[in-house]
């Protein structure tokens, strides 16, 4: 038997890294900034322990546009590096470094740069790029390194006198967006906005200033102000923070919204390390436009802002930031989601949001009621989507009576127990999903003495069905699903005015104007105060519709089924209809007391509502 | 100065693979059974260069799962390889392949495996990987290559009588659903479904056979039927395919679905070499579910189905295969989108649907009129987002009038263009979103000689927009957004029958009525025959409110603007109302009227409806 190691060989590292390993090819300028923090953060480091001699002075980061040359600059005061150093980083492309790196960072979790092969993705945009550094050590000499983007590489000793690297970028004709200003800015704004470095963006001005010697020419560069925030708040400690520090900070990550309903600052450390702020905005009802809002960063670097794969679905309505090293950055999705970290750091977040909610609901009850609007999608989405969550938020989950007032779940069923259990002994929920729409059916059910709740939610009708399996004890039935009588089924019936023989006459004449199909007509002995003809929609039928049109399925496509309960105690039908004796005037009596219950169901449209509004005219003249 | 190569060094390639390479986990078998694809194919390009003695008898592929073993095997009977080749392939990780594949591949282009670091895959699943391989060289020996997803390999002889190569993957703990039967189906149907060699699936069954000697257990494997197609519809010449053919190749890729209405095969060798068949689906109303459907092939691999940066987002809507050794694979988005084939493979494909719809409306005109529902939706977003495409379609850009006939745009300006065009020399376009809800409106429009219009798609208030703008000559209006008089403006009046006194008195009735936000009570003389109360939605304010709602914008918020149009002399006005000398009695009428107006265009609802609804069941009192 042979043995033996498999060997990696290139000879051309660049096609490999611009076609593989960058989806996008602005993040090089997170790379280059993040290695400039990773050299000054060292810097800092090597001065605290007293290995640098004297002051370090400015640290400040330059981004510097020139967009005459062609040029990005990325200047660091930082360690630099000697020609040694530079063979070392620059001239060896060590892939091993990216596992290395995952685990190096841990014993320093001030030093960034464990993004590996992240300055090689300066060759995505660049024809070219120089690298002129000076290490900060004692008598050392500057080296300038370039390469144009193919294996070969010079290195030459320069003149540089301070301390540093600048890393200068001539940016490809492809790639020219990357000189203009207003670009740069925003890419600087994306990912560098709270790096712990202070950061200056200038571009350089048309002027030359003329002059003599060898440095005639000077190129004078307008230098802008500090375009990051070094310090932001969620690296702070909560007891530093007022509630304006925290709205303050929601502003710096989202101008002009509307202010956050309340936050949670995160700060934990072990398992493992994540800090960050989420805040609970005001949902309003456009939700799906306010989700996948929260910014993940790893040591203050932007990292991304789709953390589906980090936060449960129902957390991204949520804004804010989180922040945590332990986060595998630039790999994969199925890496990400099959991660233990992952999985942790998923579980924490829901526990500290639930834990925030009923904390919320003990200590300030109104004004946690009063926000439930907002929180109500949120929170159910969550029950609906994760058990422990459910567990968790059953305490504090309220519904909203017609009348305005908010309850927790399990006091209504108590409230409504009574007056609302049907002969199956279920808890009828009575609900309408449009006020507006329902007012007939829910003046009768108020005039029963039922109470009806407002389910108007595109989640809820999912979540009504969820209660109802969890709950057990409880069914929910829109006002219109029947006459007002059978909402909440007992076996009671009122007593008939008309004889059998008047019921059917009465249910001729109406089978001959309700033609339609899926739709049937019933005579109801109801009270002679209710409406004379009701349309109704069953809720099981309707309910598998709406399920269907959720799910965009369309086979099968059965009409609407309806009933159309013509009330054969109320005088219109019990007198003024059935003592007709005029057929022509019997059907246009009855036909305009079926187009008057469809006005009622919003199902009087077209040619056959211009009818009835002249029929109506008519009457009036 | 001093020049050197930059140099690449990895002691452990594993890592890389199993972290950035790939984004999905489940691609290994693809990479795997294209291999064996390959491998297959080299030998039959052999065999016709009669490089190979004899026949070449069976070379179907056979994939075996054994779940007792925890195994996967990839087995082709193609060249296989010798000790040597092992050495050369399998144990230096040639990763500059990747560009050079590219290049190689174009002179043969049946070969496939230009997957370049495909092999190293199987180990993002697999604790361990052996390859039995015997070469197609006479006297050749076996050799069989492990290795456990470390550096490290053995190499040694086995005695493997039957050309080709087994790769047998020793499934990982964490990816044990690999070792399930519906998943490895699933994922041959996925990426194998169309792979020019022949397949065979089979799971190793429970029995062992006993016997003596060395070969005492033999496992017994139960080979199903060959899972794949090999000669797909795109890759055949349109010549030899029949209607049939195509609709059952409709039905192949998307099975129980609606049929095509119909199709276009692609088929080009220079300047880049693609073929495909795109089908027209039949849209209906739901085409967000139905877009995203076309699936990516490079030479019958499957590559994806997300192809939204190779083909223009409108022609996301079709259905069907793109197959192209021209589109670069498994490289990042940006690199995608600025590749020079990817942007003439684009125009390329527009042209050739914009020419097929040509074609059809001249050739099949009323086969075209017929699917303009299904069409419409998708020749409508072309033509907004693509210039090019906006000049081609133009000419069969159909309209559909309320009395369901379709003309070509530039027609329909001739057939209204003298009833309807207004006093700034605009040919005015009237249109109903809802013909259901707008009854009352588009009788009075017919009354007076004019068509109607049904935009009634998401797309076409954009629609209308970018025709205005770019026809110049036309003014879309909506029929509710004045009364009829007005909305071709003419400059014409009718004569009122109330003097002005008279009409500042009904003016004042009314406006103690109407007293929302946003609505203006306007008296007009209109024809005694129209409406006495019309409620109107100015066009622009209407637009504005559209267009800042589909943007999810709320800032702003302004009410509905609606003017309450009273018609002086309709007779309910001019004599019943004005005429009643009980001032309750008139306000009740002028309350009536309104809400008949209100109901016209939906607005009235809850309490006001029950209100109305009572008020007329008391009339028939």
């Amino acid at each position: 038997m042979q043995k033996g190691n498999i060997s990696v060989q290139t000879e051309n590292i660049f096609p490999i890294i611009k076609k593989f390993l960058y989806s996008d090819h602005e993040i090089f300028l997170r790379e280059l900034v993040s290695n400039a923090v990773d050299a000054t953060n060292k810097l800092r480091t090597l001065a605290k322990r007293g290995e640098v001699k004297g002051d370090i002075g400015d640290t400040t980061i330059e981004i510097l546009l020139d967009a005459d040359a062609q040029t990005l600059t990325i200047r660091d005061k930082g360690i630099g590096m000697t020609a040694d150093e530079v063979q070392k980083y620059l001239n060896q492309v060590a892939f091993s470094s990216a596992s290395e790196f995952l685990e190096k960072y841990k014993d320093d979790a001030s030093i960034i740069g464990h993004f590996g092969l992240g300055f090689y993705s300066a060759f995505m945009v660049s024809s070219k790029v120089e690298v002129k550094t000076l290490s900060y050590q004692e008598g050392a000499q500057g080296v300038t390194w370039t390469c144009e983007g193919n294996p070969e590489y010079t290195l030459e000793e320069n003149d540089k006198d301070f301390r540093g690297t600048d890393v200068i970028l001539h940016i490809n004709d492809e790639d020219k967006e990357f000189l203009e200003n207003h670009r740069i800015q925003q890419l600087l704004d994306k990912y560098c906005k709270f790096l712990p470095v202070e950061i200056k963006f200038g571009t350089r001005t048309e002027t030359v200033t003329e002059g003599e010697g060898d440095d005639a020419e000077e190129k004078q560069v307008e230098v802008d102000n500090i375009i990051n925030n070094p310090s932001p708040a969620w690296r702070k400690q909560p007891a530093d923070l007022t509630d304006e520090d925290y709205k303050a900070f929601y502003n710096e990550l989202y101008p002009f919204s509307t202010p956050p309903m309340f936050w949670i600052h995160l700060n934990i450390d072990y398992p493992f390390n994540l800090t960050g702020i989420l805040y609970f905005p005001k949902l309003g009802n456009n939700f799906e436009v306010q989700k996948n809002k929260i910014q993940l960063y790893s040591n203050q670097v932007y990292v991304t802002d789709d953390v589906k794969d980090i936060v449960p679905e129902f957390l991204t309505m949520l804004h804010g930031v989180i922040d945590s090293p332990d986060i595998p950055l630039n790999v994969s999705r199925s890496y990400l989601q099959s991660d233990s970290n992952v999985k942790k750091i998923t579980g924490y977040i829901t526990k500290k949001v639930a834990d925030k909610l009923a904390d919320l609901y003990k200590k300030e009850r109104d004004n946690f009621i009063s926000k439930w609007d907002d929180l109500g999608v949120f929170i159910k989405y969550g029950m609906i989507s994760d058990e422990k969550f459910y567990d968790r938020a059953l305490p504090f989950t309220l519904v909203k009576s017609l009348d305005g007032t908010f309850t927790p779940i399990d006091e209504y069923k108590e409230k409504v127990k009574e007056q609302q259990t049907d002969k199956y002994d279920k808890i009828v929920m009575l609900y309408t999903h449009a006020p507006d729409q329902h007012n007939t059916f829910t003046e009768a059910a108020k005039n029963k003495g039922y109470d009806v709740l407002i389910f108007d939610n595109v989640i809820d009708n999912h979540f009504m069905q969820h209660l109802e399996q969890k709950l057990g004890d409880v069914t929910f039935v829109r006002v219109d699903s029947d006459t007002v009588d059978n909402l909440v089924q007992k076996d009671e019936a009122t007593e008939s005015v008309l004889n059998e023989d008047e019921q059917n006459t009465v249910k001729g004449v109406f089978e001959k104007i309700v033609t339609d199909k899926g739709s049937s007509v019933i005579t109801k002995a109801l009270s002679p105060e209710d409406q004379p003809v009701t349309i109704t929609r069953p809720e099981f039928m309707r309910r598998m519709k709406e399920m269907q049109s959720l799910q965009g399925m369309s086979f099968g496509d059965f009409p609407d089924s309806v009933n159309v309960v013509v009330n054969t105690n109320h005088p219109l039908v019990a007198q003024k209809l059935l003592k007709e004796e005029d057929e022509g005037k019997q059907q246009e009596v009855a036909d305009y007391l079926y187009k008057l219950a469809m006005l009622n169901q919003q199902m009087l449209k077209g040619a056959d509502l211009t009818a009835f509004i002249n029929k109506s005219l008519d009457f009036l003249k």
